[in-house]
């Protein structure tokens, strides 16, 4: 069985969802015992988990604009044509490429010893042979911002703030900013090098990588995440006197690099035009095989769409799955499919992106027109017995398709218990064992489930409420 | 409070040491009394704790022969000089030096990837550049030395077998054999390099190293350890075809390279001539910083000392706190200081080490004279309260204890949960914040216990019985 979540949490998850707690909208009976039985067979499901398995073993790392990449592309046609999904295809697009090439931090005095460190992704390289200097040492990207010139310059930064986990994910906001503004704070007064507390929750020597800004391949200065115990033990150094650390990342970078967003399709019938988008990305950082992330999103998605396709009868809605290339680096795979589609945007009637691990859903958020909220309501209900509770309508839909969001597409996000997902996210613990099957496969049948109603249905999801009569009172 | 263990398992090791469960030797009252006391400071232990995060931190990690070790040697004889301790000296002695410089492991076909590797100790390098060949898998050591020749020669062995985590370690020792045998058995039949799936029992990609032969610096072949997860990750891509995989290892190796053991002592008063020895190893694998193994143990014996010697009066035999130079290479600081003090060994009452963690203490063994069986159970009575269960009286004491055991040296193994210790063990993840400071201070009041009992009873713990007279039907 799924593991029910805590009925503490589930009970403040309902009073926060007060808006949603409304009347829900019928569902046709033959619809609703459909996806009784996708969800059903989800809970059996083999397709989806042996993509991810497939993908991370047969292909392994796949760094954005890298031959890896480029492989997981040619794979991904192979198999979701083996797969018998409808007019599978790539969209090609070009990005800036960013790969280390080497990288090593350590205590030069007054204990010589290596510290396990990774270079951000974006990092600038240091000169051959590395810099050396003094670490000046900040709780937060804030301080360093306010530290005078004269506290920087020459030295090397060293950020120690420690990342929250948080079952939302929440945490890793302020761990981001300290990603993305380490380098070019420092850099700006004179600094050799930045460090940061890495931007994991996990207590082993397992440092977290991550783009530091979407300028890709130009960063603002070398940088580089030390793992928590390092962080601690630089710590621990400070507190008895100065502390003097080389730092050497060498880097390669290109201008334009192939990449693409793999797209598979189960055709719909008289609403064929009408578009329900899967999404999840395709490339990983380097470190480990991205099988959290996204492997397991493209599985989920995957997995969802093709118990769709062995129906007796498609949908009436198409049911879209894109595997989006290069997020990590900067969510340019999202970019092209706007820029591809952008004429299209009204036919895309729902979007989600499953792109946090493969932890348990525990909440159905949406972003719907208002009169549309009884669809979410009945939604819900309909997966309610999976564990999932009822989600507010501000969900953003997944990093690639935020940009859908904003035009105007309704998304919906199924909220992941995501408590341990730092603790392997960007790091060489990103891996296949990682996986709990059955948390895995609820997460295909909420998808399918989701998904099926959506297509089937004819549901508008934009519909707003009809304004009040002007006049009365 | 410290954790009890479970009633079952005490209730079994009640029954397995039926022999000690026999009649106690009285204690003297002030003796006991004094020990309580004891107890009760190690509670509250600082002085034994610092020593594990100053050695750590200050000096990192100490490998064997390395420019590391002689400054931890320096670094704790100022230490122990500094906190009082009687004769404070390093007895020197010289080892074979080996260090990795570099090492990688990577798949080259069908699917490019790095594997997370680190190389055993005493491994030899591969040819510059490295060596490239297709994986032959086994499920053991066994059967790798029963394959034929035909199936290794030109090949690099993979030995994929597990780890398992038991409460008493004893799943090492299998793990342990394959660590040793494997570039042997693969040389001698024509492989290129050996690589085992990581002696270790935790799920991250956190490679475990560890002496392949106590011949040092001459090993067999080039071989290397492979996280659970690599390995998991080889074995896949095995069912899946063959599999090439390359190796480049590179060493540093130096005949004669100084290492020591570092001594200090708690005088004793009319029986000073007489010791009891507690020991621990100074050295480290290069990976961590050599927390849990073994700066927790010299922690533990080192603070244990400390609060004796800070009684009003000392004990009436000498505590001699022994930290021994180069164990993880091949017991050197244990050999040379039988050499050094072989002709006294009559004069050591009673000898213990720890070196197993910080765990909770949850079983005494001994090996004493059956006729000082008694004391054994006056001891672990008093241990009693610390949840401190009888054990049998088959200890061998520790590593470095091994030797004295041998030749007739009464030994004391105060047994430790290790249950997790092979998740940090010889990996970078062997560091301070891996110690529970309740549970380290927990062992420190054991072996004060038992050491200020030895040190202040004069009891014989070689004790025979008189053998029983002739002649009686």
């Amino acid at each position: 069985m799924f593991k029910p979540v805590g009925s503490a949490i589930a009970a403040a998850a309902m009073l926060a969802a007060g808006a949603l707690a409304q009347e829900a909208a019928e569902l046709d009976a033959e619809i609703a015992a459909t996806t009784q039985l996708l969800i059903e067979q989800a809970r059996a499901d083999e397709i989806g988990l042996n993509f991810v398995e497939d993908l991370t073993t047969e292909v392994g790392q796949r760094l954005a604009g890298s031959e890896s990449e480029a492989r997981a592309r040619d794979w991904s046609v192979a198999e979701l044509t083996e797969l018998g999904f409808d007019n599978v295809r790539v969209e090609a697009f070009e990005i800036p490429f960013w790969s280390r090439k080497s990288e090593s931090v350590a205590v030069t005095s007054p204990a010589p010893q290596n510290l396990v460190a990774t270079a951000l992704g974006g990092s600038a390289a240091t000169p051959t042979g590395g810099v050396t200097g003094e670490i000046v040492r900040f709780e937060s990207l804030a301080e360093l911002q306010a530290a005078p010139i004269s506290q920087v310059d020459g030295k090397i930064v060293f950020i120690d703030e420690e990342t929250i986990a948080t079952m939302d994910g929440s945490g890793y906001g302020m761990g981001v900013r300290k990603r993305s503004g380490c380098a070019r704070a420092a850099s700006d007064k004179g600094a050799l090098a930045c460090l940061i507390r890495s931007v994991g929750t996990q207590p082993h020597r397992m440092p977290h990588t991550g783009i530091m800004a979407r300028d890709g391949a130009e960063g603002a200065g070398p940088a580089a995440a030390i793992s928590g115990p390092d962080a601690d033990q630089l710590t621990r150094l400070l507190e008895r006197g100065p502390v003097t650390v080389s730092v050497d990342i060498q880097t390669e970078i290109k201008t334009n690099a192939p990449s693409g967003n793999v797209i598979a399709e189960v055709k719909g019938t008289d609403l064929s035009d009408e578009i329900i988008l899967l999404g999840c990305h395709l490339d990983s950082w380097d470190l480990g095989t991205g099988a959290l992330d996204d492997g397991a999103g493209c599985g989920i998605v995957v997995g969802a769409a093709r118990l769709i396709a062995d129906l007796p009868e498609p949908p009436r809605r198409t049911i879209r799955v894109v595997l989006y290339g290069a997020e990590e680096v900067g969510l340019f795979g999202a970019t092209a499919y706007a820029r591809e589609h952008g004429d299209h945007l009204d036919k895309h009637i729902l979007a989600s992106e499953s792109d946090f691990g493969a932890g348990p859903i525990w909440r159905f958020q949406t972003r719907f027109g208002d009169a549309a909220l009884p669809y979410a309501r009945t939604i819900q209900s309909v997966l309610s017995p999976l564990g999932v509770t009822p989600g507010d309508n501000r969900a953003r839909g997944g990093p690639d398709i935020g940009i859908l969001a904003r035009s105007g597409v309704p998304v919906v996000t199924p909220g992941q218990d995501g408590i341990d997902y730092f603790d392997y996210h960007h790091t060489p613990d990103d891996t296949f064992d990682k996986i709990d099957p059955e948390e895995f496969r609820q997460n295909v049948a909420v998808y399918a489930a989701f998904a099926y109603i959506a297509a089937e249905t004819g549901w508008d999801f934009r519909k707003q409420a009809e304004p009040e009569s002007a006049g009365t009172q």
